[in-house]
């Protein structure tokens, strides 16, 4: 039987969701993978933090911050310590990084990372920032203290695309990569398509909770934007930002000219894409018009889809249809086994 | 450094082709992975066989059996021993099975598969026949005997299905599949849609060298099944065979039902599935008429595609677009560094 000891880092809809998954996993954890996982410390942005020398009754933090308290309530003898002095101090294995994304600089998230990786804990986020900004840097540095770092539900949620390349294609080289990567924009143009505008639009898809909390990080194609970044930075060697992006975003379209593409058969899609060129990894993100021919015909509302374009295996499509709060989630649970597992090749 | 010696067992168009890839990557596989490939016995169906104690010059066996000669004229001791002789004499730790398909009994590929693994020798196969008749079987004798047992090439080729589903969604369960698996049948369906004849259609899938032996195993719905009862058989616990599958082929349709179908906007694939009933799994391989809103609709001339449904993961689709035998040839080299990795860590 295995011990992980995890500290959670950002405690909001995917860390709790997170926290709810491997509530409902405990026996199986221990009984089909011999593994016990311990929450041991807790950090949120505004309702203090927790670390503790045991396993926290994870059901009563979740109570805690769902009833609207400080955690700190809890009752152990450290509360209110920062984020940074949580990582620093707490006694955990796997550091889970759910902090908000700061696109413009990858922060705080970038620095929680480098300090976990740093004391050679191993990481789990699913924020897209420290990957599109830092990345080389932070997977130089988990190589140098021999930690983990994982990062599967930054792109697609719990759709595995890093798992895909690493653990499914050894030996392939990534070529390209061109998909639909933003759900909010997807809805969006999926619902100005059927006639709505982009203000009601907009509301809906804010009510399925899916957007960015700045909802022109979304529209102006910038989440597209960080997420091809972190695909040309970990599948194709590029030591890019998003700032490099040759970007543009769904804000200027008009109803009248989505609906011109569907009166002629086709669709409006906002397409992201990274292919090599001399000078290095061109990316783009922008609205395209695609015909019947093109997968990124069939992804309507929330769902999204990445072509990978390598030497070995052609061109292989993932699709993920209409994703909950669950896949990110799962995500995160799924990359916390593939830690277990490696850790356990690398034990005596 | 590690060494693995390979018997190959068959040497038709697939072994052939990985055959070419092993001599591409020789220098990538020392270099990258530590890894050092060395073909040491080969059985042909009727051009002799070779069991060496060095590694054989595969460049020199590729070179005979193409210029139409025994490869018995290589010049090594033991040659022209039967297949099973040369599983169970030759000294190879992985014995790589490429022998034709017989779908009625899986056989010879199951009692050469059975013979290897018996000896702990691990086994890649891309011969769907063992998995469709006797997967539990061979499964649990590789247990017993600690081999290992990989079969990505039976299905889609080399795109990952069951390296996607062992190794990149732990702990999620398959609750079904659906998919378009035969590049035969949706290459003819395909081409009738346009007002090819099938005949037309069946020749046109022949010169690119797709169709099986014997023609009736893709029209008649019999490869697909196959596939499926793989499929159901590996993710979802069936022990099941490919006469239980309700199948219906492509046989009967006529040009004017599929111009039918594309008249009123849509189209016609032949749709394998899976699901779990009360009673065991059940398997149906049939034509469908699908819309625009079936990922299935954009899956045109030899491309696949298969939706697999699961419990936290909810609906991911994975399509493989007009492959060569290259991607069959990819499956047996990406099941080979799995085998690799997977003795490294059990090594001391």
């Amino acid at each position: 039987m295995t011990v992980l000891r995890l500290a959670l880092i950002g405690f909001g809809n995917v860390a709790r969701e997170f926290s709810r998954l491997l509530l409902s996993r405990r026996t199986w954890l221990r009984e089909s993978r011999e593994l016990i996982v311990d929450v041991v410390a807790v950090a949120t942005r505004s309702r203090g933090s927790l670390i503790s020398d045991y396993e926290l009754d994870l059901r009563r933090v979740l109570e805690l911050y769902e009833s609207g308290k400080r955690i700190s309530e809890y009752g152990v003898e450290k509360t209110d310590s920062t984020a940074l002095e949580v990582i620093r101090t707490s006694d955990a294995d796997v550091m889970i990084e759910l902090t908000p994304l700061d696109i413009e600089s990858g922060q705080p998230a970038t620095d929680h990372i480098r300090a976990a990786l740093g004391r050679g804990m191993s990481v789990v986020t699913a924020n897209k920032g420290p990957l599109a900004w830092a990345y080389d840097e932070l997977a130089s540095l988990a190589q140098r203290t021999g930690s983990q770092f994982r990062f599967e539900g930054t792109v697609m949620d719990g759709t595995p695309i890093f798992s895909l390349v690493e653990r499914t294609m050894p030996g392939c080289r990534v070529l390209g990569v061109e998909g639909s990567l933003n759900s909010t924009c997807n809805l969006v143009l999926t619902s100005m398509m059927s006639g709505r505008s982009m203000e009601d639009a907009l509301n809906e898809a804010r009510l399925l909770g899916i957007t960015e909390a700045d909802p022109s990080l979304d529209i102006d194609g910038w989440d597209a934007a960080a997420k091809v970044t972190v695909l040309a930075n970990v599948l194709m060697g590029a030591r890019a930002n998003p700032k490099l992006v040759e970007r543009r975003g769904i804000r200027g379209l008009s109803v009248e000219e989505l609906r011109g593409a569907v009166d002629s058969g086709r669709r409006v899609r906002l397409v992201a894409r990274a292919e090599p060129r001399s000078d290095g990894v061109f990316m783009q993100v922008g609205p395209e018009v695609v015909g019947t021919e093109s997968w990124l015909w069939g992804v309507n509302g929330t769902s999204s889809a990445l072509t990978l374009k390598t030497d070995m295996l052609g061109s292989t499509t993932i699709v993920e249809e209409n994703p909950s709060l669950m896949q990110t989630a799962y995500a995160v649970f799924a990359d916390l086994l593939v830690i277990d597992e490696k850790t356990r090749e690398k034990a005596p």
